[in-house]
């Protein structure tokens, strides 16, 4: 039975929208949290400091050494949701690549997971930042290609030109 | 010079993010007003009232006589903004179809209005709205053909296969 | 009979929560527009920009001449909306104390209008500011008496010990 | 070393002001998660169904047996967290009175906590969710008292009259 979903990709690839589709589609009820989830539970100050997380003016995402602490353990509590019982969903923006990936892995351990990546042409992406209206420009473009490099998938969607709904019907019928 | 914009389309067709692309398009600055802002100036205790707005379980939404006479005054302060100079985009659910358009018609007199129609497949937009995660299920297929009945337009743009961005653009090369 | 009532105050001073329990208190449905509203209705880039809004690091906020002209209009869209026959409530900031006030004074013309001030001791309203966690640290403290320089009013209240709803009251009370 | 702080308190208390409050004043960072974000990761369809979480008119919460168990998964996972390293500030609301505190102390099990009840009274309360604007009305009286029920506390404070960042520094103190 898979235990984690890990849905990866860069900011306004529709991420997001594919979760909430997801757990409508799903039979059972599962959790979602991610990087979003994360970021509001600091402290506001570090979203501006030098060891929390601050954005560039161009969209780049710079991320400092307690960000770093405080996720590592944020990770080990996912981890330990599912191993309690709940399914969940983790939407997640994989700014290491690989690197990103490899913590995941080691704090997931044992568990199913169901590794989805979520890919976006990159002007397309930026468009839809524009059209969000509520994220920093140049997010969804510095984020696009990066976000996946070294990453490994049971599983990639693209929704430059499939629907949210389309590509969580697609993952769910890998969920076991 | 066109002074205003009249966008109508129904909940998740795409409206606001249109809106948001067309202002960043757009050469000059145009103010962006809509149901929505509407929706949000009125008492909380109108939203859910007999004399308000209100959303049936499938999505429907009801509107009230007390609402009828504040949208009144609204609209005629959106067209007095115009006439003060300001461009603005009206982001608007055509809940009466061409009775909505009327009333809009006759309080924008004679400034020069480019009307929009924003067209989604029914199911596209009910996917959306799941997408979405904040709206009452069932609007979207709800409103998705209603909101255009009898109602003309100068221009219209689909969703379903296109872009913000691009319905955006497309906007944009009509306005003088 | 009152047609307007002006709620003019600081960042944080607790202006927003007043103006709600002033819609749920008084017997008729009043409007509730303000310059929150109105830099929503802003394009995104005039938030940022020379010519719009801007956000200095210590929170003083700057405002631009293109800001200033959608601005003009916007207040006389506003003052025709009460002379449409909707009864309005502005939830304002006075960034130019005295000569924002007769730009609405002017605006206003023969409506019949209730001036309310809101009073927050700077400290409190800096600790509230901290609270909200929205708001960029620093505005409430540069706001706290600048709103009010040179500003006459029928009525003040004062947030630092009463409640919202209380204040709402007083208010309501002055309302013909 | 304090690791956890556990602050309940009823709907529109004060506690996640007070919570910003805390983050801001404690010299480390501390992550803060709560019920709201619990709500937030739940599937959309169980914040209104039988198995989930629902809201009477009167404002009552009802939770259902699905919530539970997803719920319990969430409490594990916030008390591995803190086990990991992350110092956390839980945002609660003991719907349950002793029977949700008993829950949360057999998870955090060796862990050292402060367990912190914000008072506010009833009619206080429920004034401040008028002013809020975004909350079913009713919560705040219905929770006031409710959620303290046999629940033992390190520290209280009350909202009444104390400032939401007062009240942080009162929390602070105790913080070891």
């Amino acid at each position: 039975m898979t235990q984690v979903i890990v849905v990866n990709g860069g900011s306004s690839s529709g991420k997001s929208g594919i979760v909430r589709c997801l757990q409508a589609v799903l039979p059972d009820p599962w959790l979602a949290v991610g990087t979003d989830t994360l970021v509001e539970a600091m402290p506001a100050s570090m979203r501006a400091s030098d060891g929390g997380i601050g954005f560039a003016p161009d969209g780049e995402v710079i991320v400092g050494p307690e960000f770093r602490t405080l996720e590592a353990a944020w990770i080990a509590g996912i981890a330990a949701m599912a191993r309690a019982g709940a399914r969940v969903i983790v939407d997640e923006v994989f700014l290491g690549g690989a690197y990103s990936q490899r913590r995941w892995r080691e704090a997931l351990g044992e568990l199913r997971v169901l590794w989805v990546g979520v890919r976006c042409d990159a002007a397309v992406a930026a468009g839809r930042e524009v059209a969000r209206g509520d994220r920093t420009i140049g997010m969804a473009a510095s984020q696009a290609e990066m976000v996946h490099q070294g990453v490994t998938y049971d599983l990639e969607v693209d929704t430059t030109h499939a629907e949210a709904m389309e590509c969580a019907r697609t993952i769910a019928a890998h969920v076991e």
